[in-house]
């Protein structure tokens, strides 16, 4: 069984390549999937769940619940729960035995047994901000409020990574391939790594 | 003119990878050369330019000329020179208009202009102090002593990077690809990098 990884920076194109190289490979493709299956078994909205991962151990964050926005009411599921289940789902998939690329969620680490073939992808800030402004979630940002909030979210990566972990996020020793995806339209560079990764399970069967 | 540069962890494979890829793909390859052009332009001995340049700035090395292993005398060219000379020679190789690829000597760095295609190299220390056990040159040392001179090259050649470059060795954000060698054989490594390239210099075209 064939499993990538792919850490990222936030606007970098890591789930776009991650989708490109799973068509050109033919491999299944999980990213938001995992946050929905656990809000489903949890019972919680898919929001919250996200932020409860992403940010859990050094902010709180208001709840809402199955969609509902009303008063934002306080979490009960402490985030080692969702931690669980998040490994627990994971597991299954390694389990399924089908060919996948997830990603985030750690999944390079917590899957380390399956030695999958881990990508972290970067690109330069001004990149990042264009194509976060492209997004329909973010074109309500100014080009301030968005850099901003990528600089939070991958602080927040990094900061998640290292406890679980010990191992450092967007390092080089943590990954096999560190792709910088500045001045590259992705579709471009996909080809490029799906054969860098046939090398890879090659060399591995 | 397509220019590749290699910066790496000392005992990575990157040396290896560069001379492969400059087969594969048919470019001038440039590594040890630029030392000896420098040392017979100042009438110095190579392992002394070698030494000067990797350490410069914060360590004085004793000096042998020409081969010379009698009483190590005082340098009385400055790093500065020696650099400065390094650039030109870099500059003279980016003029000849022929595609190549240089390992070291903060290439990617001093030609940028050129926008070259940067690489960085790395790999596990286990895998580092092996491949350096292996080599004629370092035989003669304990694997405690392989590990303490890899360190010490490294944490040298991050120290020059950040002083001339403003930009950090080894960090995502400096190159275009980083490729950790871990499990690799550099062999079957090198086409897949081989066909980044290719696709790097296609779509700068």
């Amino acid at each position: 069984m064939k499993i990538i990884t792919i850490s990222r920076e936030f606007g970098s194109g890591g789930r776009e390549l991650g989708k490109r190289l799973a068509d050109i490979l033919g491999f299944d493709y999980y990213d938001r999937e995992i946050i929905t299956a656990i809000a489903e078994k949890k019972g919680l909205d898919e929001n919250y769940v996200e932020n409860a991962l992403e940010n859990h151990l050094w902010q709180t964050v208001p709840l809402t619940y199955h969609h509902s926005f009303a008063t934002p009411i306080l979490v009960h599921t402490p985030p080692t729960e969702l931690i669980a289940e998040q490994t627990s789902i994971l597991e299954r998939i390694a389990k399924s035995g089908k060919d996948c690329i997830i990603v985030g969620r750690n999944a390079d680490f917590l899957l380390r047994k399956q030695k999958p073939l881990n990508l972290f992808v970067c690109a330069e800030m001004e990149e990042k901000i264009k194509r976060c402004m492209d997004r329909a979630e973010d074109e309500h940002l100014t080009y301030k409020q968005i850099k901003q909030k990528i600089k939070r979210i991958d602080r927040n990566r990094a900061k998640t990574r290292n406890i679980i972990s010990g191992s450092k996020w967007g390092h080089r020793a943590t990954y096999h391939l560190i792709v910088n995806t500045t001045d590259w339209s992705i579709k471009e560079l996909a080809p490029a790594i799906a054969e860098y990764a046939n090398r890879f399970f090659e060399k591995n069967k």
